[in-house]
């Protein structure tokens, strides 16, 4: 027979841009989605689960999010010739489920969606090329009331997945006020929609900048144009100073009360009816949420809100956590949004001809959960089970029956399954295991009907910093008898938590 | 400016053999999956989650599942010449990890994993080309104390998911004793390993096909061959009549006890090592699970278990579910399996040239929530939220501020936020939503501090059987003060369950 040509072994690596979660860091996200989804449902959202897989035609070629506009999806054909992909937000097969399915759907349809999406980018740092999302919308309502609920849900949400009151804020936009400013400015002509679109595309990029380029920067690139640092120049849209102003006027509108800034806002759009219709929108979502209960320490309009302007057509939210962090260079910075949303009423337009309004929001699962860690909020590691060691391999059905009476009664345990010929080896195994709690049974012990019982957790802290007499006051391995094991170790447990 | 030119617009369909889930079918399969989560949790196993996506190279070409062979990944090239492929199950991304992060983890290495995969096979009617797994493994422990602790979790796991003892069974085979009984039956030599693999190949198959083919069927591959019913003929392995019935012996071996079962098949490799070893396993599995209360109505010993003998290396185990269902001609049969697994030792070998011992079972979810939905088991349809109705536009406030009060209850309530004109289009979707009570709140209503409550369960018993006294005597529709909002609508709900 011929000799099997040897193969190059595969590398183990996962691959470039992707990554993998082990133990608390899947149980804690998985918990979290579960809390979350407790929320939506509570609100009457129902939950879909679309594949994760679409046809590139019904999800189109464009990606929402302004800022990333280059990037694309992971796609491919099928031997039929048909181009499949990998959705790359919950947004889009929302728009085809809706499309699909709308005369068995009701009306208004309220739906909540949680996964994994995939974008086909260059990997970074910190950046993936997959990741969760946790979305709510709401199809077939064109009142703000929509629009109301999705902000009070998105900040009970946030309470639930452990976000104080104080930690966070929801703020609140409406792009219609900035329609109205840009026709009170002279770019948005109500009765020829595409002339100064090219100019409206400028003012649309440039306060979408204004985190980067600060309020002097947004100014010049409304104005003549900007040279940036390395000297490029950037054409600006073109706009006089008086002009210009107005536009800054309505990124820096906010004022200490919703009634101040509405006022504001109020004033800048007179004569401009979409951006008074814009003010009234936020008037009653303002209304709505005062009555239930929301006031500016959680929900709050505020105009300097420019994400997704350029994406949503009325109004527009993010979530905000409003704690310090420190960034990778030491210094102090908020640590941001978390979730954004907005409406959009063209969505499933692509499909059926029909404008359907649509609202919605998106919790970046992942940036919570690091906001979590940051604010030291979540168990660090989760706690391991209970080692049964093996002293003696001819008695494991010995350790099975140890083992099985403290899972029967709740308690998390194992018996070690590796090579039992090196004890040092099995405690080391716990330690790595996190385990709280080692149970011993040798021959001996067997014998009078005992079994010993290593406090790990007051062990390592003894082993610390611990006086002889402690050690003896306060031992960490003792007998029991075997008769006693569930109990006592349940003492354990509830000893060692305290 | 020129015309944009009209584009198709696109279909709005689910891709070809993928499917959407809407509301009950995915909290009942994500409650199933926290349910079994905790299970394996308890047993020790730690969360894993892996990418979507791997390298074609590490997935490495063959699926797992013998009577496949053909089905394949959908796959991709990077820009920079990469091939990227969605996972076909969770057993290959365990591989790959294990052997990258082998230094990081603790031996043995016990982990769950749960989601969908992918095969990129023909679909056709049920079969579907994402489908969720939910998979536990121990990486190495050699002992067959960690296959039997598979088949006690197993067998936990399949109770708490809802089917209740005696509507199940664990059973378990021995790819060892196979090899013995093909070792006494003349197609395998020990000091030749590579001579009558083609032999081999064709029992295997062979038994593999007992399902389909029946006793005599598989008597006629193992010996010349079989003609089937369009009069093809498939070669058989060329084994005599008794060495065939050696095989035969093996498959038929179970007896009323494990004791009996065991002793049988003892007799059949008697002079086969291998098979020895494999007979000594089983007697010791059943010796650890009889330790910890697993008796033969739960896990058995059972040599007619035959499917992934090829693919698995010792122990092999099959959950079937035992009660009958009709098929689609109305014929009854049992429901049959919905996991499946065994001891695979030689996948992280692939990577690191290493030999590591593992087993592990997969579970399928998504045949195990049809089986709890054919038994009646699962709630058909989820109950709907408290709908609260739009009476008078202008008080939406109102009307938000009550749904409020009710979800601060803990009550699933959603305002109607559909156009309100047409009070017959709220209660149509009411009914539409399962809302158990519609709230109703007019401006006559208001004044006197009542509300109106309609209990629509109740509303659609008495619409079908009752008389016009019992009409009278249990009103579906009744007024309560505003005040009482929260407790009578608690009340109501409760009754509904009663």
């Amino acid at each position: 027979m011929a000799k099997v040509k040897k193969q190059p072994r595969p590398k183990a690596e996962t691959p470039k841009g992707f990554r993998d979660y082990f133990g608390a860091d899947v149980t804690a996200r998985s918990e979290m989605l579960q809390n979350i989804a407790q929320v939506y449902h509570r609100y009457g959202f129902d939950a879909l689960e679309t594949s994760a897989v679409e046809t590139v035609e019904a999800l189109g070629k464009f990606l929402p999010d302004v800022d990333r506009p280059n990037e694309g999806v992971f796609a491919w054909q099928e031997d039929e010739g048909d181009w499949l992909a990998l959705r790359y937000d919950l947004t889009a097969p929302l728009a085809r489920v809706y499309a699909q399915f709308r005369n068995d759907l009701p009306l208004p349809y309220r739906r909540y969606a949680m996964g994994p999406v995939w974008r086909n980018e260059k990997p970074g740092p910190g950046r993936f090329r997959q990741f969760y999302q946790c979305d709510a919308d709401t199809v077939g309502a064109a009142s703000v009331a929509a629009d109301a609920e999705i902000c009070a849900m998105l900040s009970d949400t946030l309470e639930v997945a452990g976000i104080p009151r104080g930690d966070y804020i929801v703020r609140v936009n409406n792009r219609k006020v900035l329609n109205g400013v840009m026709q009170v400015a002279g770019v948005l002509d109500p009765s020829d929609p595409e002339k100064f679109a090219a100019e409206r595309g400028i003012v649309l990029r440039a306060i979408d900048k204004l985190d980067r380029l600060g309020l002097d920067g947004v100014r010049a690139l409304l104005g003549a144009g900007r040279k940036d640092a390395s000297g490029d120049f950037t054409d600006g849209a073109g706009l006089g100073p008086e002009q210009a102003e107005i536009v800054m006027a309505f990124m820096t509108a906010k004022a200490p009360t919703a009634e101040a800034t509405l006022a504001t806002l109020g004033g800048l759009v007179q004569g401009a009816p979409v951006g008074i219709e814009g003010v009234q929108e936020l008037e009653t979502m303002a209304e709505l949420l005062a009555a239930q209960g929301y006031a500016a320490d959680r929900i709050d309009i505020d105009p300097s809100v420019v994400r997704g302007l350029g994406y949503y057509t009325g109004p527009v939210f993010e979530a905000e956590l409003t704690f310090e962090i420190l960034d990778e260079k030491g210094r102090k910075r908020q640590f941001g949004s978390v979730a954004g949303g907005g409406r959009y009423d063209d969505l499933v337009k692509r499909f059926t001809g029909q404008s359907v309004p649509a609202t919605g929001v998106s919790i970046g699962v992942d940036r919570l959960l690091a906001a979590l860690r940051e604010k030291g909020r979540m168990g660090a590691q989760a706690q391991g089970p209970v080692v049964v060691t093996v002293m003696d391999r001819d008695r494991m059905a010995d350790y099975q029956t140890i083992v099985a009476e403290l899972r029967a009664a709740g308690i998390r345990a194992e018996v070690y399954l590796g090579n039992p010929k090196n004890f040092g080896n099995q405690l080391k195994y716990a330690d790595r295991r996190n385990a709280p709690i080692a149970v011993i049974e040798g021959g001996e012990e067997k014998e009078r009907g005992v079994i010993q019982v290593k406090d790990l957790i007051l062990g390592a802290e003894m082993a610390k910093e611990a006086s002889l007499e402690e050690w003896k006051a306060r031992p960490s391995q003792f007998e029991i008898p075997r008769s006693d094991l569930v109990a006592k170790i349940r003492d354990i447990l509830v000893s060692q938590r305290g």
